[in-house]
């Protein structure tokens, strides 16, 4: 099923409800929870389509395809590399994201997202497809320059607007082989999949809960492939996965 | 005024309260909401002192004291270093701090926490003591080995419980000139002054409100001085704060 959170026109109320073609089944609560249908289906374009969770935490996976990690000019890391975002960083398909001053090299990075849907502590591989609850696009948005600088990666990663996520969360999904790509104003610029990951999605859910515990709607970004590069005010950047859908973003330097 | 986030016995309700010598005056609401006070006042004795705020971010200050950055052989860097914790390694006052088995080297790190009270957002240095609700007790738990091993602190710092928070805020206090200090089973180990920082409160949350939109509740962890060290099982860990008091926290094995 693919589960969309929505604004209803005219109230400040998000919602959740079920996609199936155009229409867009209403319910209360989380989907994760218990939903209980209202009844009510709305057409898709006559709502605006918000980031389809806001995440407890977003745990990134560095260094995850062997192809970026090699244009990264660094080698594939022993054991994984994990990092954070602040839930500041979400918005929504079509939200923009907006360049921050500090930066003159913000590069786009198509990712795999995994949404969780239970509390997950010390998950062995082989049930960590139990605590997961779907998944989304994502473009892990990094301010290239001052990664860099920093050496610690977390202000490249944390400006506001640095994490769409959506349109949706798909749940009948194998993740272990789509095809994943990133195109900027219809150039291709990433193209790959996600057989080619390191450490596959429940060996990272499954390694992830064993350092901290996952809370219901809690993403997972499971890393990049080869082609990162930059955007620039006026370009549209979009994460296409298979299976999933596409996720479009305009680029505004800040007003 | 002392604000404290307490369990009433036989609830499971956390509520805010203010702190009157050894009286707790409970009220509903938020402390940066709109308290509604209800008449009643619990011996705090008789209260579990929750960690005061669950965070929707903790920003880390890392090299914030020259002693600390010279001791781990590190230059103070040209711009803040900043990194994040999960808030599900809060604790309170009294609650345990729990050795993760992928570690054998978990340091203590004393540090001063402000606790933000607004949305913020590109707030000038000048107007960021407006942004702030007040201050509390951190001990910023660091497994060492993995941070070296790593060279992403992420995961170091990220294990459940590595975020002690406590064990109330202060809200009427200067934030420059305070005592802090870190004791191990009643063995000074950390003693410093918050003159000593590098760069101040109100610099570092107007420097991190121009990267992330701080929101009421988020919490910054502003570096800790000269003096860390490991502790294991057994051992109790104190971090004292002139003006605020004393957080302390039982080490134990997973079990």
């Amino acid at each position: 099923m693919r589960f969309v959170r929505v604004m209803i026109p005219n109230t400040e109320t998000p919602v959740y409800g079920v996609l199936e073609g155009t229409q867009v089944a209403l319910f209360r609560g989380l989907p994760w929870g218990d939903p209980e249908f209202v009844g009510v289906a709305v057409e898709l374009d006559e709502l605006k389509v918000l980031a389809p969770t806001i995440p407890s935490k977003i745990i990134c996976v560095g260094k995850n395809y062997a192809d970026h990690a090699a244009e990264m000019n660094s080698s594939v890391p022993e054991e994984p590399v994990i990092f954070l975002k602040p839930n500041t960083t979400v918005i929504a398909d079509e939200d923009a994201i907006v360049l921050p001053d500090q930066s003159n090299d913000v590069h786009y990075e198509a990712e795999l997202a995994v949404v969780i849907g239970a509390v997950a502590k010390d998950v062995p591989v082989e049930r960590a497809g139990e605590v997961i609850f779907g998944y989304t696009c994502a473009n892990d948005v990094t301010a290239r320059d001052l990664q860099a600088k920093d050496k610690q990666w977390t202000r490249a990663k944390s400006f506001d607007t640095f994490c769409p996520l959506g349109p949706w969360i798909e749940t009948e999904l194998d993740p272990s082989t789509l095809n994943i790509s990133c195109e900027v104003n219809d150039e291709v610029k990433q193209s790959s999949n996600t057989k080619e990951m390191i450490r596959g999605v429940h060996e990272m859910v499954s390694w992830i809960s064993k350092v901290m515990t996952l809370i219901p709607g809690d993403v997972i970004l499971t890393g990049t492939p080869a082609g990162v590069g930059p955007i620039v005010a006026g370009d549209s950047v979009s994460v296409t996965i298979q299976g999933i859908g596409t996720l479009t973003n305009p680029v505004v330097a800040r007003s």
